[in-house]
């Protein structure tokens, strides 16, 4: 198509609310517009792009074996209710009453309905295993969108559900997906990508994995540890925190020391004058099914991973508004004296304190802390959980060495095993072998297709714009007629245009009549990958300029072949990531 | 792919929920599976239909120039705020509160979107015309969804939005736009699809068309001009009623007569043993913008068309529920002696009643009606507006012959003339060739894609199931190996299957081992085009025997030239569709 008709505006300025690249090339590209908070419209550009991504994604998806169906957007609350996530998912989950008051939702993932479309078929054993997946639209209503395509409320998903017999049929189509999930990323031009262990968030499953491009833009921090000989990698969600503590040889009687103003951890060791290691926090949430309270111990250096926590209680949690009726102290709650009674609180310990001695705590009065506490001695025994975040330097979990080192990353698919969590509660069952009734085993596989389409960008960009690799750029070539006023000019692109438009090859042709500086910086916004510039003085030596987008290519072809020359490097070019 | 692999269930027993037979036979068939009231899951056969539909759609969109966008399924209430619609459509429109209480809605069209999108774009008049498309979820809350995917609540819809300068312009494309359509229509195998003037709705508009296929099961109702050189068309909701009256010669005086439980204007005529056609009948509706009452008058005989009523109000309306507070009588109300101090009512009366004289209509008093009403002598003037539904037998607005039939049939897609309508609200313009700014002209059209799958299995089935045009077939070839247990069946039949993938022909392989009856009842309710049958009989005749599902083609070929023919065929079948 001509440039000229192409919907969308192109500018040079970056806009001041762009944090990241891809955010402020796309939109100085024309590629997409803001709408609403993590709401946007794609123009053409962006269209095209997602809509080859789409079909990488669905011949890949068919290779091992999928069927493409569809879900609805919109679900009755009846189907999350039976497998209890309309309760236990929080406000990014949206629900309304329709015209006659009946509860529904827009679904961000699709087990239950899934669950819901093949309990029939998949009645005997000898069907499994199989597995179905949907592209389409999802909201999830962040609290934070951000960083443009990164993190937004409404997005495009592709998202597959596997069913199997047992958990060693899962395993074995998990590797399948995990391969076929490294073709697509191959194929859409980042084969970069890393997997790593994954918290599974309110999907419930056990196993799962994220794949990451890393980069400092990324907003998932993860956890790499620097050993070469170990290899591990997790998100910080999930990783495990090791903490050792060193156990004070004498421990001091416990002892009231009036505090006042000394609220937070900070402030009391600054007071004390001693390590945050030597203090014993306490962090309040609320449950969000019913907002009753949370009290989560840990040593005063280290922080709460809220996905831990919300793991462990099977429920997701907000920050704690502390009430008049809470009996709690902000500043000044501690694990001695606490009057749990009737209070329906609930009680954690990180393993950090685990064996921890001569600790600074609250003292459930407002001014006052204890120092000497010795949770063994003072409290009796505990049980004790992993809830603290994985720290820079810290341990860990496959090693054992100090070696860990936090590194950011964009999540751009994620594989989860599900387990029977959703044909158990909603009651699929199959019959095996021997005709008893038994709970398939899930996997669910998710792809973010615009965010797929921002990473690619944010791996593959100059200061001008993105270069995209030919397997999804918008069109495979860029042709520019500079002073297109004159006539030589004019025919020769027109014709160019025409010759590798019958050669089935996507063009995206200038011929404004402007400047040629203005014409490269909306092409190189536009990213295509091959650019032919025809201008007075190629024609002069009867050539067409050729110039890859990655700037590795600079050839001058004559203008009766350039077009075999360019359909020729573009099946090179795809060959590349087509393998 | 093996039909032994495909997710859904195929069964013979009609559905009792089902009305009509696309609805049953795509529930039979496993094509998509109920959901939730007026939502449904697709299965694979269904996606691979929607998305052939799509593809087509798409490129006739793109031959007139259209660019294909992404608008959000959410927008924010602000959008619609500005247009007007956010309080004008019912609860048709899901409205909701984010996280943040922020209204939010699910978009059913998306006029506003579109203005928002392209209006820095379409700034000056040298960009004109243009047009922007979309193909997307869609969720519009029906009162009554029905009849499977004909009336739903979720669809899948293709939206389209084109800007002009001037009406002549749009009034240019919207007539390559009506040629696009029919186009699609004809390639996805419904050439006999007709274009009827219709209602704009809430669009807005003022010249629209539907695209209808006439059939009994359609839920629209179509007024046709049975007059040969007429040719009038149109939706019921659109027709212009025409009614001739014929005054008495003397108008008797008015008179107050009790009535008691005579409420209805059956009960009423029959008591005062008149013609309905000489009742002034009242009818109540609310407002749902305000629930102010409306009282519209309209002869006995005949019926409101609410959709001429909503479009006069500009606003859309309920029936009443009477308050206590409303001052009218249910059964008894009549223009003569009505109380409107400061009562908020809108009273409109029906062209029906114009020069009326002689009628009975209710005395705005339980128990009692007058009779001998001469609206002009007993009211004064009042203005008269087309609001009644046209009649079987009734005149039609153009050759003005009492010739009209009334009709049935599913509309597939809907083209309007929006004029400046959402350009004004939205304030959107662009300078004309003199520097001074002017509103776009704008025209949209819409195509329900799963409503145009429904309907094409309602143009062409039997009592087995779908006989899908090659177009949008789900596959295009369905190989039964009758008796795949003989080697030398399941070799044959393997051999074929894979010729015709070779040969990239999408192919559905029935290899399970069932009986001949089994088979052939799940082809005909997939409804490919072609069946190949490899079975013992074949083979000692060195046969495939090739059959259309259509019915019309019944052959035996050699084995091993059967896939040559086999492709012929389907490039033949390919031919009538594409042209």
């Amino acid at each position: 198509m001509k440039l000229d008709n192409l919907i969308g505006e192109r500018f040079k300025e970056r806009p001041s609310e762009c944090a990241i690249d891809s955010h402020a090339l796309m939109i100085r590209g024309g590629y997409m517009k803001y709408v609403a908070n993590g709401i946007f419209s794609s123009y053409t550009p962006l269209k095209r792009i997602t809509r080859k991504i789409e079909q990488i994604i669905r011949e890949e998806m068919d290779a091992i074996d999928g069927q493409e169906v569809m879900f609805p957007v919109v679900l009755p609350a009846s189907l999350w209710q039976k497998s209890g996530r309309y309760s236990s998912v929080g406000s990014e989950l949206v629900r309304f009453l329709d015209r006659n008051k009946s509860p529904h939702l827009l679904a961000m993932t699709h087990e239950e309905a899934a669950v819901s479309l093949v309990r029939e078929y998949g009645q005997s054993y000898a069907k499994y295993p199989f597995m179905v997946y949907q592209i389409q639209t999802k909201f999830r209503d962040e609290p934070r969108p951000r960083g443009g395509l990164i993190r937004v409320r409404e997005f495009t998903m592709k998202d597959a559900y596997s069913f199997h017999v047992s958990y060693e049929d899962l395993n074995e189509y998990f590797k399948r997906c995990y391969t076929a999930y490294e073709r697509i990323f191959a194929r859409a031009g980042i084969p970069e990508t890393v997997a790593i262990s994954a918290d599974s968030g309110m999907m419930g499953g056990k196993v799962s994995y994220e794949f990451v491009i890393l980069t400092p833009v990324g907003e998932d921090s993860i956890a790499v540890c620097q050993n070469a000989g170990c290899g591990y990698r997790a998100n910080v969600e999930a990783a495990e925190s090791i903490v050792e503590n060193s156990r004070d040889a004498v421990s001091q009687p416990l002892e009231l020391v009036a505090t006042p103003g000394m609220g937070t951890i900070e402030e009391l060791c600054g007071f004390l004058n001693i390590r945050p290691e030597k203090s014993c926090k306490a962090v309040m949430y609320q449950k969000n099914a019913d907002d009753s309270y949370v009290l989560a111990f840990i040593r005063g250096d280290l922080d709460i991973n809220e996905t831990k926590l919300a793991n462990h209680l099977k429920c997701d949690v907000h920050p704690a508004a502390l009430g008049e009726d809470s009996g709690l102290f902000a500043g000044y709650t501690g694990p001695y004296g606490l009057d749990l009674a009737d209070s329906g609180l609930t009680v954690l310990f990180d393993g950090s304190l685990k064996g921890e001695n001569n600790m600074a705590t609250g003292a459930n009065k407002s001014g006052y802390h204890y120092t000497g506490l010795d949770i063994s001695r003072d409290i009796g025994e505990v049980e004790y959980f992993d809830l603290a975040k994985i720290t820079d330097g810290g341990i860990c979990p496959q090693c054992k060495k100090a070696s860990i080192k936090l590194s950011r990353g964009i999540e751009v698919g994620h594989i989860f095993q599900l387990g029977t969590k959703y044909t158990e509660s909603m009651e699929m069952t199959y019959l095996d072998a021997s005709g008893q009734p038994k709970y398939p085993v899930m996997g669910c596989y998710g792809i973010g297709v615009g965010r797929l389409a921002a990473a690619i960008c944010e791996a593959s960009h100059d200061e001008y714009g993105p270069i995209w690799p030919v397997s999804v750029a918008p069109w495979q070539v860029h042709i520019c007629a500079v002073r297109s006023d004159e006539e030589q000019v004019k025919t020769a692109a027109d014709k160019l245009y025409s010759e590798l438009s019958d050669r089935g090859i996507e063009v995206i042709y200038d011929d404004r009549n402007t400047s040629a500086g203005v014409m490269f910086s909306d092409a190189d916004l536009l990213g295509v990958p091959l650019r032919a510039v025809i201008s007075p003085r190629n024609l002069k030596e009867g050539c067409v300029e050729i110039t890859g987008r990655d700037k590795k290519l600079s050839v001058k072809e004559p203008t009766e072949s350039c077009a075999q020359v360019i359909a020729d490097i573009i099946a090179d070019m795809q060959k590349v990531t087509h393998t």
